[in-house]
């Protein structure tokens, strides 16, 4: 039995694992991410790597796996990730003072897209993509059994491409990315859209409003629970939200699906728990986007990984692959 | 020395070579597609094989490689091609019928991205896309070092991504194809747009007249010599035309790029001669079009393979290659 470290670091906790190349979490450490400077954030980090080494003598693991936004497979370095204050970060050097053993980096999606092909329903896929739904979109690809890494290692940005060049800004300072319908960032920017055809529907004020005490907390986007809830009740204009999100949703699907034809897009993170309510309209129309003999092809399916455990395994699958 | 024979079937020619594995090409035959019906078209293709090997005895092919539109690389079917009156044929059975060598088949955008990896600009890269502009807009693509063909081999459909959803309608089915709007079919219809708003414009009108008499020969769409040379003398509604086109391709550059981050994107094909006059503007548009870690890292190019040279090599190539 091999054993690896992931470390999954988000917005608002990083979570660290001790993995078992079985795919099996042998034990966990969580902490807070929030208003860490790179030193205090470096430092909190490999403090629960040697508390997990310490706890588990008999698991000697044989590298440490990081997923992080913005993170960059081939050049080491963590480029300034907009909800983290660490700014720019070349783990290697960094890692160098805490620990001997060997480091791997790469970016969130990518790490869960590995998870997925170790651990999850991709195991037999050779070409499927990964799409993390959370705050943003993510995606993370396979392609002939590989991680589609790109030429300098800036691949998978689906969140990025555009589906309506007169649509959203983006604070990529781009237009009409599709992050900026299919996420909970994009979501509530739908919600606001609606708000203004219709100042009166309790649904929208109700989650107006909770997102504003949502604010006060320091979140700042919709409760994607409270329109499932609406929309297992048959609400109407939490039907409209989520057809409206599923069809830039399909749009977007069809685009990728043109050029790659996956076997599976598997979704993956808090968002994507709106699951079957969103997807299978997605698939219909990436369908009716598609050309005839790609159409009806290609799955749309959830991960079942549990959440918070597929980016520590996704990590820790950097050590154990030759992917 | 290997040897391999290589055809490229065209809606007007089909051309055939005996290749070595250098990407010499060291005979050639070529005979009409049109209408001839399956029977017709294959026994042409395999008695100009027949003549290929017989007038070259010291060099034995290995294989025959074939590049066709709307070839499946797995299933090694045919399936009805546009322009041509073969309908749908399986390349293995028909081919069993005529030769013991083995037939490989793909279709033709990748044969050609096979050809570039072998013998042109793409031989040191591993990820970069070849794009094939004709009648159509093609694509083949190399990621991680090996050809992507999708989960059933209908990958690569980059003229069928769509740029406008309100768009042109495609005989796809679907609205906006990057492919109607960049290709000599899609400058045909930018060209008649022109018309409407340009309705005593000369360029547009020595187009218009000079398509008709093209008609006339069997010929349908704009002669893009024409344009070139008025763009060349600064003619201001030719160069409205190349920099509404190049708007368009940036466009569909930056989706596909956004995705992959491929190397370069290398053009080849008839279209493609118009060359610089708009692949820098699309380049252009396309760094537009990223995300600021994207921006001018990718490439843009025009590939230097023979025309009709590279459709017999990338044919050949599947016949070499371990790609």
């Amino acid at each position: 039995m091999n054993y690896a470290i992931g470390i999954d670091i988000g917005g608002t906790n990083t979570v660290l694992g001790l993995v078992d190349n079985n795919g099996s979490i042998l034990d966990k450490e969580t902490f807070s991410t929030k208003n860490k400077n790179q030193e205090e954030f470096f430092s909190a980090a490999f403090n629960n790597v040697s508390e997990l080494i310490r706890r588990n003598p008999r698991n000697k693991p044989d590298g440490i796996g990081i997923g992080a936004p913005n993170a960059n497979h081939y050049s080491g370095i963590i480029h300034n990730p907009p909800n983290l204050d660490i700014g720019c970060a070349h783990i290697p050097t960094i890692a160098s003072q805490y620990t001997d053993l060997k480091i791997f980096l790469t970016n969130d999606a990518n790490a869960a897209a590995l998870g997925e092909k170790m651990f999850g329903k991709a195991q037999n896929m050779d070409n499927f993509v990964l799409i993390t739904l959370g705050t943003g979109l993510g995606s993370g690809m396979f392609v002939n059994g590989k991680l589609l890494i790109g030429h300098k290692g800036y691949a998978g940005e689906m969140g990025h491409i555009i589906i309506d060049y007169n649509g959203r800004e983006c604070n990529c300072g781009k237009k009409g990315c599709l992050e900026m319908y299919v996420s909970a960032k994009g979501i509530t920017e739908t919600v606001k859209e609606f708000q203004k055809e219709l100042p009166d529907d309790p649904l929208i004020n109700n989650l107006i409003d909770n997102s504003l005490k949502d604010m006060q907390l320091g979140l700042s986007h919709i409760d994607g629970r409270l329109i499932d809830k609406a929309f297992d009740n048959k609400n109407q204009t939490a039907c409209n939200i989520y057809n409206f999100t599923s069809q830039k949703l399909g749009q977007g699907l069809a685009q990728v699906a043109t050029m790659l034809e996956p076997e599976a897009f598997i979704f993956y993170g808090g968002f994507a728990n709106a699951g079957n309510r969103i997807l299978e309209k997605a698939k219909e129309n990436m369908n009716d986007n598609l050309m005839d003999f790609q159409k009806g092809k290609i799955e749309v399916m959830l991960s079942e990984l549990p959440e918070g455990g597929a980016g520590i395994l996704g990590a820790a699958s950097l050590v154990f692959n030759t992917l």
